[in-house]
């Protein structure tokens, strides 16, 4: 079993993450994605859509998709719990991962796409989605900051995958050049306390 | 127990059909978003993002999203498994769950605000977004057409959830005038086959 695996790339650190959170080591081996290798038809072999992480299993089936990773990994592995356990509280810990996917990191990384001069020379940027998408998330934050005066994790009282893709699309942001903003002492001290763990540094 | 629903909207549909293929029934309420019902203090109190569907529990507690929604029901209700079974079927399907909503859906979502005039007097359009996007749901679909020559549905011999997202992210796109092109033979015989089932309707 093998991940292919990006370090600077936000998506397969939330892989690795989850998997520090659950005490699991899997061998990694690095695909230099700002070298296009994931382009190349031999990774394309692997995930036609080019994306990392990439899980290999032992008999040569492939899992893309950093979320089904986790949860393949959760399957075998249920304990720490980071999706959640029953009914209600496994759909609240989906819908909250959804939030910080569709509503946090996405506009992130649009910033990233269409603003960062790393990836200027790979897609056509149109910088006024940038722009446009900069607003979305200090929306976003100001949202989130109202959310956390309410409970300590993203989508409770215990740490979950949804705090995961939170932390590492908010990190993603700051090489963006977006912080969070000094007033926003809940999404800070929620932000300080998930970068103290241990995993953070998978 | 009611959804917050809007007939004519592609996320909520997801949720119908769901709910039909379990054969299980759930009042519904429709909220006019294209009225801009979901944008008002009454409706953020449910959803802050202002999302649809929401499921609302007979105790007062809200689930949004609608793959957590959908979740929710399968953990109560565990058949048939339209998230799987097992820890690879079950993480497989979710791997081409979201391959339909980050490579397929989202760019057609993109199309449609950006580009129909539907959106236009809601939100900032930026045609070159569009017209970009436009160029990728038509690489996917030729992507989509490859992997269908290799099996029966999305994620494999069974109808799962993949499917549904599939098939409304497709119907949304012929909403914005992307139609499957007639050499796509194996998706327009998935289309044809998911399209006529029963919950297609709902």
């Amino acid at each position: 079993m093998k991940i292919y695996d990006f370090k600077l790339a936000p998506n397969p650190r939330r892989v690795r993450i989850f998997l520090a959170e659950k005490g699991l080591k899997v061998p990694l081996e690095e695909i230099d994605i700002m070298k296009g290798v994931n382009r190349q038809a031999q990774f394309l072999r692997i995930n036609p859509l080019g994306g990392i992480p990439v899980l290999e299993l032992d008999d040569g089936r492939y899992l893309a998709e950093s979320v089904a990773i986790c949860r393949y990994f959760e399957e075998l592995h249920p304990e720490p719990a980071l999706f959640g356990k029953g009914a209600f509280e496994r759909a609240t810990i989906e819908m909250w991962n959804r939030r910080m996917e569709f509503s946090v990191f996405t506009p992130i990384g649009m910033v990233w796409a269409h603003l960062h001069e790393l990836t200027r020379t790979r897609v056509k940027q149109i910088p006024e989605v940038g722009e446009q998408q900069k607003k979305v998330v200090e929306m976003r934050y100001r949202w989130l900051d109202e959310e956390l005066g309410q409970r300590e994790f993203i989508a409770g009282d215990k740490y979950s995958i949804a705090d995961i893709t939170g932390m590492v699309a908010i990190d993603f942001a700051k090489f963006n050049n977006i912080s969070i903003a000094p007033e926003y002492k809940h999404l800070q001290r929620w932000h300080q306390a998930v970068s103290a763990r241990p995993s953070a540094a998978a």
